[in-house]
This record gives structure tokens, C-alpha cells and sequence, in this order.
């Protein structure tokens, strides 16, 4: 047994280790699926939440910073407007990878709303997450989001993720 | 050794906490996820079995109560139609809170339909998936579905997912 | 200490099992969600490098073989065209079932493309990706996507995923 204990000490230091990321990975997706409903209910607060208090939310259309930012947008007539003639923000998993406090996450998200009897693709979105784990607490200290109409910048977006 | 053996003691029975806790995760991601091959091959005894046997499907055209109701759901004319037109129901990732043996999913799911030479949304539903963990496999209890038309039901179903 | 240091050398060698399976999963998603950003960008050896070399991509449109076939398709015509005009392959998680060093995952995925001043969904596709745990990384061998237009075809890719 004591020739036994010290490889397993030393093995359980390293699962430690590799439950910690794993742990890390599950978190930045509770983080990023927190997104979709959150937008699509208009619960501003919790949108601006998932950033970091000086967070940036940078889309084709124009650059929020901080949550005030944020929630205005969540508030403004322009996204009250999708959320009452019926929207989805619909994510897909993302390319996520954690380098110790920090990681990157990159994938596609739709906006689709309600065209008459059915729904349309409005746009679909190219999106690159930067997340920063703060006090325990992953946040996106960026997100990024340009628009697939075969624009370079929406490519090369994706094309930085991998 | 003898004063570390006690502390990798109690990492051991943390790590085995945690590592439960990640496998309920990807077991709850498992689930859901079979959802979509089951529902989109009319595969209906797969469907009903993600439920638990007296489980609920809450869509907003009725309410299915046990195995029989949803099979019954699968083999009806109504989705045969879906199936034989060409249809896929998509899944985005859940934002998902464990809570020992029971959990909460909240996630957008979309009805995709063939339309002439391509395809279009028929709809987008914000969709929350009650689970249980019985006998050690994770089950729906129920699963309740609001179209995103703009109705406040489907959105305070959003929000509650928070 | 001597009664409970064995249980708790068990214990770890478990806790190390099911911590190299959740590491495979994740493993598994990482890979696939690579797929997006890479085919949307027109990263051809990305692509490529997530097949093993003598790897399938089995389409309904054709069927290629290893890593010269697969850039092939990236690099041509009909690809540059999409990626040009706007377009998005936007997958769903995947439901996958690991079996030692191979696994299979089953899911959907749509091809968004631009139409004017909003997208349309091209096509809905039913996909299987089999998978093989080579020198401890995880590659695609064969992947087969049947569009779901309603043909028997992607049904039974679907079913049999389950």
C-alpha cells in the first residue's frame, strides 16, 4: 500500500485538475444558454448580468459597453418590437476554449421571427464569446457579432476560433 | 504522509460529488438530445420513453399525459404528415439547473418544414423540460412548450428559466 | 486510516474512468463544433484536419474520401459560392454514445443562407458522425448526411442513432 498511495495522491492532485476544466466548460455553456432566454423575454438585467460590469456586447450595428448599455438596448422600442411580434434567438453549441482564467467561445446564432403564419430567418450571426472567470464567476468581457451576408469580417471571426 | 492522506480523503469524496454532478449534466444533455432523432423518425416508443411513465407533453395545442398519449401523438396522422413532407425539429443547447435529483431546461426548439425546393421555420417554441432522476436515469416529468408569437406565456416561461 | 484508504483507492480509480468519459465527450463536442466555423470560413485544411486521414463525408450529393477530396469541396466553386453569397451550417448539439476509443453522434443541421435582405433555411440534413479515439485524439471516420426532404433515408440515419 505504500507503494500504492503516493501514485494515488498524485493521480487525485491531477483529477482535481481535470474536473476543474470540465467544471470551467459546463460553466461557460450555462453562461452562454443563459443568453437566449434571457434576451428573448426582455429580462434585461439578467442579459447585462452575463457581462462583466465594463462588458462589451460589439454587433454590426453599433458598440454597447457596461450594463447601462446593455439593458438599453433590452429595453429600447427596437427590441421590444421583436420580442412582441414573437423572436427567437436561437444559439448553437460553440467552439469553446479555456486557457486557465480565460477562454473563447465561437458559433452561429439565428434571430427568427414570426412572418405572418410561420417564422423566417431574419440573420444569422457569426459570434465570438471572450470570457473571463472573475471571483469563481465566468463573465463575457466581449462578445462579438457580425452578420453572415458574406462579409470578410464575419468569416475571419470564425476563422480566429479554431 | 500521514498528514496528507486525510486531506486527499476529502478531496476524493468531493471530487466524487462533482464528478456526479457533470454526469447528471451530460445525462440531462443526453436526454434531451434524443429528443429530436426520436420525434423527427417517428420512432414513438423512443419519444414516450424519455418520459417518465404518467409524464406530461404541455404544447399549446393540448396535453399529453403518459407514454400512451404521446405515442399516440407520434403515430397521428397530423405528425406523419411533418415526417413524410420533411421535417426537422432542432434542439438548441439548454440552460440547465440541477437541483440533487431533479432539474430545470430551458432552451428554443425549432419546427423546420420542407417548402418546395427548400425549407422554411414553421415555428420557433421556447420550451422548458422538467426532469427527474428516478432510479438513477434522468426522465421528463414534463415538458411544456409556448410557441414565440409574442404571446406573454412564452416569455414569462423564458424568464422563469433564469 | 488502513480500512478506509483502500475504498478510497477504489474510489479513485473509478473517479479517474469517469472522469476519461466525460473528457471524451466534451472531446467529442469540441470536435464537431469545429465543423461550423471552419466550413463557414472556407478553412479547408481545418475542415479537412477533423477527419481521419483516409476519412468519409458521405452527402447525399457525393461522397468524399480523405483529406484531398474533403478540401476539394471547400476550396470549390459551389462552396465559395455560399460562403460568398452568406451562409451558415448551424448544427444541434449531438446525441452521442461513446463506446470505448469509438462513438456515434446523431443530430441536425441546417444550412442557412442569405435571400435578399434576410436568410432562408436551405436545407435541414439528418447527420451521423462516427467517430475513432486515435493517439488520444478524437477524429471523425465517417460522417453521412441525408437531407430530410422525407426520404426513408434520413429517418432511418435518425433511428438508428437512438
Amino acid at each position: 500500500m505504500n507503494d500504492l498511495t503516493p501514485d494515488t495522491e498524485a493521480l487525485v492532485r491531477s483529477l482535481a485538475q481535470r474536473v476543474a476544466l470540465l467544471e470551467d466548460k459546463l460553466a461557460i455553456t450555462e453562461l452562454m444558454t443563459a443568453y437566449g432566454p434571457a434576451i428573448d423575454s426582455g429580462s434585461a438585467e439578467a442579459v447585462a448580468r452575463l457581462w462583466t460590469e465594463d462588458g462589451v456586447y460589439d454587433v454590426d450595428t453599433g458598440v454597447m459597453r457596461g450594463h447601462a448599455e446593455i439593458t438599453a438596448m433590452v429595453r429600447s422600442q427596437a427590441h421590444q418590437s421583436w420580442i412582441e411580434g414573437g423572436c427567437g434567438h436561437v444559439l448553437e453549441p460553440g467552439h469553446t476554449r479555456v486557457d486557465g482564467t480565460t477562454a473563447v467561445s465561437t458559433c452561429k446564432s439565428q434571430l427568427i421571427i414570426r412572418d405572418g403564419d410561420s417564422f423566417k430567418v431574419h440573420r444569422v450571426t457569426a459570434t465570438r464569446w471572450n470570457l473571463e472567470k472573475i471571483d469563481g464567476q465566468w463573465k463575457v468581457t466581449v462578445r462579438t457579432s457580425r452578420v453572415l451576408d458574406g462579409r470578410a469580417e464575419a468569416r475571419d471571426l470564425l476563422a480566429a476560433g479554431l
